[in-house]
């Protein structure tokens, strides 16, 4: 590949690493309130940068971490483009299997070593230098905004709360988001679906306290037997979620979708051998990879009752308690789904047991794009060139909770593609991403916004 | 009353209590082997003091704590009576919340206070001196057996390895065991059947790892949900364990000995009030005290997986445990069911699932005495006199492993009475015995040896 955008990385190589290597410096770990100030340091010297490169920007204080608002007008009438990425990073422990400081970029067989490297400083870097380039050569017709946040590590709690106020301000037209990745180098991924999340624990109380398992046993329910009981309701054998209405709203998938979806370059034995466990779960009527990018899920993530140390006690525990996460597609709305699990459970709580809500928590709902989608079809076209062997599109299973909400505030169409790789060790010791994937990137967004300024 | 062993009592009682006080000096404390000199020297002062009242007595050495052996020929052809308990204690601790040292016998409103006083050299030691008496006043007629271990509240092992050598030395009539209470003082009560026990612990092995729900949910199976699932099958909706074969050999429940357990003066009320919960466990088709008295059960006494922490993780857990105990009735192996209960849970097992067994052991059998038995008659006759108010039958829910062996190895029939009370505090701090209840068990050995002696 030899365009004017892969001419201008290799003329700049060199000055972006550097000073994507300033950016990195930066502690700007949101988890731990102690670096507060770097995170503070870290988005003023984005708006710095963001002004140097061309943009009008500020700095947007919240109740947490800041916001970094930037905006460049372009031609009325064409795609106005808002970019979501953030500056803060996961924490760095444990710091002693780092080969390198984690705040001290080191260059390594073309891989940039560094918190952040990839996840999203990296990423959103590119993006910013290939604004610059369109910028220098007058090239960017496009309105362009950028929202950069500081809490995406920790839940996006601040900016969730500003969106209402900041809903003109974010008004766009495409919503571009670079924090994903490819499954392999050679092809290019455009992530086609989030889903939702939403979650609760809950406990079951029995007698005020655990009783001798001979003396009460057969007198008295057992908590962790009736615990066991309640959560083996939630799922029909075959699979299905057993819990009224639990799939209203839920969408066929579109037949195409299904085929692209099942088109992924992942091989089942390989992803057996690696997690160590057959791609036996979920809904039997559907593929693994279909059950994972169509399908809502409900799975216990922790669940305690009585004696669990080393060797027997024969009691009869006086509770149990099980945490309980919901992950929904795009036509479910996660509260509703939370509320609709709860109710199922505190129903079917037997006599002799309480049933007591601990903690919930919905954090966003689910987005699910369609192939068919004239900015996907675009967007393919630029990636297949960025990447000949061509583009996958991925369903994914996790959940960013900020995108759906971001994309309806701003009353845009979400655009997420990114160049990350399962070797980058995001949110691990020795995060990197390879130049060559950087390259990519700013490849990518160069020839997205030619595009997009066309029209 | 105003018996000759009530006289007799009255006459000796400050002699008594200075003697137990001995007997309670030492640290007997089994479970901890810092005390296993403590528990050498109890013995020893045990042989001693039975070779003083008339029995010819010996220390036996086993692979733990010694047996104490007496025996002390009698008529030839009236009953030959064993009788079994044990000299070593529960540990003490908490220390601070005694009222006086635990090793220094201290009198207070009528009770003996120390470690000990009832559970069960208390008990053993009015069995002591009402022989001792017989044996003075020339009217003891039966062949008296006395074994006594140091290991009743370690689980009984040693004693229960030299069953099999001691056959011939403990062969006997009766069995009679002095280790139980009654709910009421005003009544005396003959415990009719004990529980056995066997436990075991298994694990649910899933992925290699613990995996980010969101992009393996729906993919694999998710250890915590199958556990609830597997464990939710071991019983039917009315109580009912749904082991296949688990209930071969159960016997039906006499009618006479149903009214009799029934008829315990325990108000469903006040037990409800006290552990803070109904008796709304076990199987729906018997009252609460026949389930526990005369019904098998299968309980949960621990159960973990993935995330027990403060707050949430979205993850699908590893991999899954629980403990298990299982409570059985007269006519049911413990062995047995414990194989048919794992047997039940591995072959349900669902693919992509790995069933291990961590742990397996067994207790010991059930005992259960019918209110018909002539024995018990006798028994209840004597008991009558002892407590005007009468006698009540306890089928226990509880186990004491070893009684249903000992039983089978003296080839005798178990007669199992005892005078304690909840308030005595047994295992706890405080633990005491009132000398009032100490009378009544002097009189109930004197008289029943009394009673055995004529035929």
């Amino acid at each position: 590949m030899n365009s004017a955008p892969a001419q201008s990385f290799e003329a700049n190589r060199e000055r972006f690493m550097s000073e994507l290597s300033e950016f990195l410096a930066f502690k700007s770990i949101s988890t731990d309130p102690a670096f507060a100030e770097d995170c503070a340091r870290c988005a003023d010297w984005l708006r710095k940068h963001l002004q140097k490169i061309g943009f009008k920007a500020e700095v947007i204080a919240t109740e947490g971490r800041p916001l970094v608002y930037a905006e460049r007008a372009g031609r009325a009438g064409s795609p106005v483009v808002l970019y979501y990425g953030h500056y803060d990073v996961q924490p760095v422990d444990p710091l002693d299997l780092w080969r390198s400081d984690p705040f001290r970029a080191e260059l390594r067989d073309g891989r940039l070593y560094a918190r952040g490297a990839q996840d999203n400083k990296g990423q959103t870097f590119y993006v910013l230098k290939a604004l610059e380039t369109l910028i220098a050569d007058k090239s960017l017709t496009n309105t362009v905004k950028i929202i950069l946040e500081g809490e995406e590590e920790s839940g996006s709690p601040s900016i969730k709360v500003k969106l209402a106020e900041l809903r003109n301000k974010l008004a766009a037209d495409v919503l571009m988001v670079c924090d994903t990745g490819t499954v392999d180098a050679n092809f290019s991924a455009i992530t086609m679906g989030l889903r939702g999340i939403a979650s609760f624990e809950f406990r079951l109380q029995g007698p005020k306290y655990d009783l001798h398992s001979g003396v009460h046993g057969g007198m008295v329910r057992n908590p962790a037997i009736e615990m066991a009981r309640l959560l083996a309701t939630l799922h029909e054998n075959d699979g299905r979620i057993a819990i009224a209405g639990y799939y209203d709203g839920v969408p066929e998938i579109d037949p195409a979708d299904r085929a692209l979806c099942n088109a992924m370059p992942l091989k089942l034995e390989d992803y057996e051998a690696q997690i160590g466990a057959p791609a036996a779960g979920g809904e039997l009527r559907f593929t693994p990879l279909e059950r994972r990018g169509f399908r809502p899920t409900v799975e216990v993530n922790g669940l305690v009752s009585g004696y669990t140390g080393a060797g027997g006690k024969t009691i009869i525990p006086s509770h149990a308690t099980a945490k309980i996460s919901l992950r929904t597609v795009a036509g479910q709305d996660p509260a509703r789904c939370m509320q609709l699990a709860i109710d199922h459970l505190r129903s079917r709580t037997p006599i002799g047991l309480r049933f007591e809500l601990v903690a919930s928590g919905v954090g966003g709902a689910a987005l699910r794009l369609s192939s068919k989608l004239p900015l996907v079809q675009r967007a393919k076209s630029v990636l297949d060139r960025v990447t000949p062997a061509g583009t996958i599109f991925i369903w994914e299973g996790a959940s960013i909770p900020i995108v759906a909400d971001l994309a309806e505030a701003a009353g845009a169409e979400p655009l997420i593609v990114g160049f990350g790789l399962e070797e980058d060790s995001i949110h691990a010791p020795n995060e990197s991403f390879a130049i060559e994937q950087f390259r990519k990137g700013y490849v990518y967004v160069s020839e997205l916004l030619a595009d997009l300024g066309k029209s």
